[in-house]
């Protein structure tokens, strides 16, 4: 595990939070729960058969980290903003509709059947329509139906973000960090997709989404979002990218480890799911730059096998391991918390904040799900 | 025709834009094309395999009547706002990247080939994908084009409400409306495809799905969006539903029967498209009420028959016809219009707009396209 040294104190263990963080983030699923209760009524009066689609919802919901509220808000805590203003929580709970949108189109685009440990929205609506016997299509009602929710979850993260109670200027400047993060996550998104059907990802084509799709969204924006509501100053917003951009690309190399070599009981999810949905990541990549002909060949012809079972994975994961793709990726991942430490040593903000943020950054790539 | 009597006055004729809508619709393509060219760099900043996504979007945008921003622009205008105010056309754009979304979202699930005279985006990019080759699967790189593409036009459509520049107060009234708007739409096409999925409308059911997927969302919010951003008086806005819901109703009920009878060199869709699709629609409800034993099986086997031929087309024609199913969906239109021109005499708004109002009655349901 790396070290992390900031200013020579030692690092808080990654499973515990900050104090501060730990009662905001109490807010923030407070605020997620009442805006959806806010929903509630009206979706009830236009129709009970509504109902099923707040309970997929709720149970999306109750799952997941929370590490985008909390980057927004210890982004908001280096740029000066107070400790417990309820002003950053909206803010910060939003993310969480956003993610929750995204989560639900990933899964239909990826054919997931699981997520957060729990069958996946459009599997769920699948397992409701057989349930209920209906005459239709249930696959296509499953899609359809977790298209439509994914879209309501978008449009509730603006209508949640807008009402953060700040005054219109940095509401403004928080909502095009808000707008520029919506783009950048679905085109990192389509470009992911892309390099999964193209079939010919490089490590260099395989980092551009990462960092689009997962360094910048999951990290450096939410910062900036907190970092902008607070009204930051250029040095700290810059010191936030130093920190945010090493930090998401580890955190997203850390993810494509725990979807070949992760633990089903830890992650959720089934066993070298991203072998099975044939994912192109770096770790793939860097596998297939040092594979073998055979070895290369034997790796391709298990990515995307929809029908891959355990031993196939398990061989997938011995090529991984053998031609040193997963010693590369865990080395890159040291480089980059590396720069992480760096960028935060020198970082222009508060010292609870700079502990904040490196603990964060052992949370997000330390774990095992 | 419906003759709509307002005032005494005559109609003007559906195909002709009122003056001052004429010269605000130019200004409200101009600045749709602006915001889309303004998203452009960056788009391709981040990778030129975005390029097609923009195409595609460009290809859409050219198409479409522009209602939803008509119906706002007047909205505004009765409401007092002024004839020229360049604060409205921003709002009334948005709306067109929302139906965008919508209608890149519906296509996926209903798999509709064609949207506009041209592929669907999903086919488009089904199409791109065999044209180049590339080694994955051709359908499900389509769809996921399609949602993300879907996607980015609901975050770019509330990206572009935020840029309308009206003092706060009056925006967070409009945003109001706004995300009313895009619940009640996202909820509304949940309702469609169950009613599809479980094959039982009645005519309640059914008109319980076009008051929230087509009344609602393509006339009635855009004029209250238009009439909040105004400042509206709450009998203003009164007036608007009155006006609003049944003319949205009697819309909808004319794109059910072109859904069925339209001529596809019109609409730009396949003959009978909405029976291939299985649509529960009020049409279909209403010669299901009236129908034989033996009319509404042989109806009911051709719904949501995928391969129905243009004689199987002809033969459900022909049943919706005979049991008198068209017939009364006529003249619900007809006594939708009724409504729509008492509420609308009765209205307390400017002549202009009660007469710009009449007119887009008119072009709504007497449409062919």
């Amino acid at each position: 595990m790396p070290s992390l040294p900031v200013g020579g104190r030692p690092i808080a263990s990654p499973g515990s939070l900050h104090p501060s963080w730990s009662r905001v983030r109490k807010q923030v699923d407070e605020a997620l729960l009442a805006f959806v209760d806010r929903q509630r009524p009206g979706l009830l009066a236009i129709s009970d058969d509504l109902g099923p689609l707040l309970s997929a919802l709720d149970a999306l919901l109750a799952g997941g980290k929370r590490l985008r509220p909390a980057f927004c808000y210890w982004g908001w805590r280096a740029a000066g903003g107070g400790v417990d203003d309820p002003a950053i929580v909206h803010a910060a709970a939003s993310l969480e509709l956003l993610q929750a949108s995204a989560l639900i189109h990933d899964d239909v685009m990826d054919s997931s059947d699981t997520r957060r440990g729990q069958p996946s929205v459009h599997r769920r609506f699948e397992a409701l329509h057989r349930a209920q016997g209906w005459p239709g299509a249930a696959v296509p009602f499953g899609s359809g139906t977790a298209i439509l929710l994914g879209d309501l979850c978008l449009a509730w993260s603006s209508e949640m973000f807008e009402t953060c109670e700040l005054d219109e200027e940095r509401r403004r400047r928080g909502r095009s960090v808000y707008d520029l993060m919506r783009t950048e996550v679905m085109c990192g998104q389509y470009l992911d997709m892309l390099e999964g059907t193209r079939g010919r990802a490089t490590v260099d084509t395989a980092l551009r989404v990462v960092e689009f799709k997962s360094a910048k969204y999951t990290v450096e924006r939410p910062l900036h979002l907190g970092a902008a509501l607070a009204g930051a100053d250029p040095r700290v917003t810059a010191a936030l990218t130093g920190y945010g951009l090493p930090l998401g690309i580890a955190f997203q190399l850390r993810d494509d480890v725990l979807g070949v070599f992760g633990d089903p009981a830890e992650t959720g999810k089934p066993a070298g799911d991203d072998l099975r949905e044939g994912k192109r990541t770096v770790l793939v990549a860097l596998a297939l730059e040092r594979a073998s002909r055979a070895q290369a060949a034997a790796l391709e012809r298990r990515l995307g096998d929809p029908e891959l079972d355990r031993p196939g994975v398990d061989e997938a994961r011995t090529i991984i391991e053998e031609t040193g793709g997963l010693a590369a990726c865990e080395a890159m991942i040291d480089g980059y918390l590396d720069e992480v430490g760096r960028a935060l040593a020198a970082a222009p903000v508060a010292e609870e904040a700079r502990d904040a943020l490196a603990e964060l950054a052992i949370a997000a790539t330390a774990r095992r799900t």
